[in-house]
């Protein structure tokens, strides 16, 4: 059981009210490894620039992470300078968008038997040809933004038409559907195609929609958050690395991989970059799971 | 097994982007009395002035619900104009005291010997003179405002101190307890006395926060929300309703409180006024009820 994601990878230099970072590892594709690194063998595939730091990607295989589709490209890393006011919406600064630029993900055939499928937020384009690449995974997920729903519609649609499991926020979600209800957008989502859709609501937690099932899981409560960059692509990656890892999208497995994702979620906004992400105990993790089952036990 | 409930009783007008109403029936002891009498015997303690519509104190006595504490005083009742722009925010338009503007609670004999108390958002000296009033009750919850948490905080302090319950929305447990977390402001709250703190979360549900307690409650999802005046007040009225008639606060009895409380906000906010909180069906409440459980198991 194995899970490959496609993402951006960068270096991010962050303020947030309580401190500051620059150029710390950062990226969809590096959040959502490290995530899933805890639950299932992890593919990451993106591409770096030969500045970056060789430390970053030892730390990725010290995860277990396999890096086969890792490029190294003549020139500089994506960069992303971005500020918080307010703990929900990022204001961007700076962004170099560098290698990243002309981004064309290969898999490579390391990963064309893995059964589980993260498309990071990147130009719903090089999802589809992700999803051209490999025919092996059975549940398959896909992350976006504002920026592909309002720019590149038609090929998010097509997205969208292919893949299981859907992850937007609800200001994604409304502006997506065109509806004023999370629900009634969820519903115009689930008509397309996938089976479910992850609405993520930052500190108020997520809700899984499918066609029979509605689920609602808290946000693991955080006394004092400290940069909320990769909260989404942290939850996504534990979400699906404990689904690849069960091999299946039971409602029961649904539910616990909502709150793994919860859960790593947690752990990274509770410091910069990836410093609790990376290398935490597989005790606590499973600690702050229980406890999370504990707090919706009626 | 009994509950009071004392707060405001007025006529609303209210603009919401759905629709409007005037001198519609509303007020906290209102809401709250129609909310928990579905529960257990239920007193409604407040004022009213002259022009109270009879049809008004006919229903709240279909409810079953005894108005011997309802006053009838010389003058107009209070009234309140309000719109909504924003779901979560009302704009006050005009506020008319009338009569309620030297509201002075007198609890009359036969609420002598109910087991739970409810001090809706009235200034703190009333709500600390209810609680000279009577002895009987082993459950007592306060909601409140930061029109008092600013005004009256020393006095609030002595109500929070003798409570047992405290009925708070985000913004104004910060603001009360000086606290930029909510779960710290929360530990502030409980270290003046009460066991349990309810944090209301609007959309997002309810959180309960007592020493050995964490529980998550979401709130019921509402395709089209109609009116959110009263929403917490039926919710504070299903929560005790609840837990009068089961008359312990076990941790069990909390949550499914917490989940009835829900249940009745969400029927409140599906109309405007009372509309659909007054005569609904017992057994659609109970569904619904069933409904959130399921939406939580894991």
């Amino acid at each position: 059981m194995s899970l490959v994601i496609v993402g951006s990878i960068g270096l991010d230099s962050i303020e947030t009210p309580v401190g500051k970072v620059t150029d710390a590892l950062g990226g969809s594709a590096v959040y959502g490894a490290l995530a899933a690194s805890y639950f299932t063998k992890t593919f990451t595939v993106g591409v770096v620039g030969t500045d970056f730091p060789k430390e970053h990607i030892d730390l990725l295989i010290k995860h277990g992470i396999i890096v086969d589709g890792l490029e190294i490209k003549e020139g500089n890393t994506f960069r992303w300078a971005g500020k918080y006011e307010n703990w929900n919406q990022a204001q961007t600064l700076e962004t170099q968008l560098n290698v990243f630029g002309d981004f064309n993900p290969i898999l490579p055939e390391s990963c064309h038997t893995c059964n589980s499928l993260l498309l990071g937020n990147i130009h719903p384009d090089l999802q589809l040809s992700v999803l051209d690449q490999i025919k092996s995974y059975n549940i398959c997920a896909a992350d976006t933004m504002n920026y592909w729903i309002n720019g590149a519609k038609d090929r998010l649609d097509e997205v969208i038409k292919r893949v299981d499991i859907v992850f937007m926020n609800e200001d994604e979600l409304r502006t997506y559907a065109g509806e004023k209800s999370v629900y009634t957008a969820a519903e115009v989502v689930l008509a397309k195609g996938p089976k479910l859709v992850v609405l993520k609501r930052g500190e108020y937690g997520s809700v899984l929609i499918g066609e029979n099932m509605l689920f609602f899981c808290p946000a693991y409560p955080i006394v004092e958050v400290k940069d909320p960059t990769g909260a989404g692509d942290s939850f996504a990656g534990g979400f699906m690395g404990y689904l690849a890892k069960v091999g299946e999208m039971t409602p029961h497995n649904l539910r616990i991989a909502c709150i793994y994702g919860t859960v790593m979620a947690a752990l990274n906004v509770s410091e910069f970059s990836v410093i609790k992400l990376a290398n935490h105990a597989w005790e606590h993790i499973q600690l702050m799971q229980e406890e999370m089952q504990g707090w919706m036990k009626i």
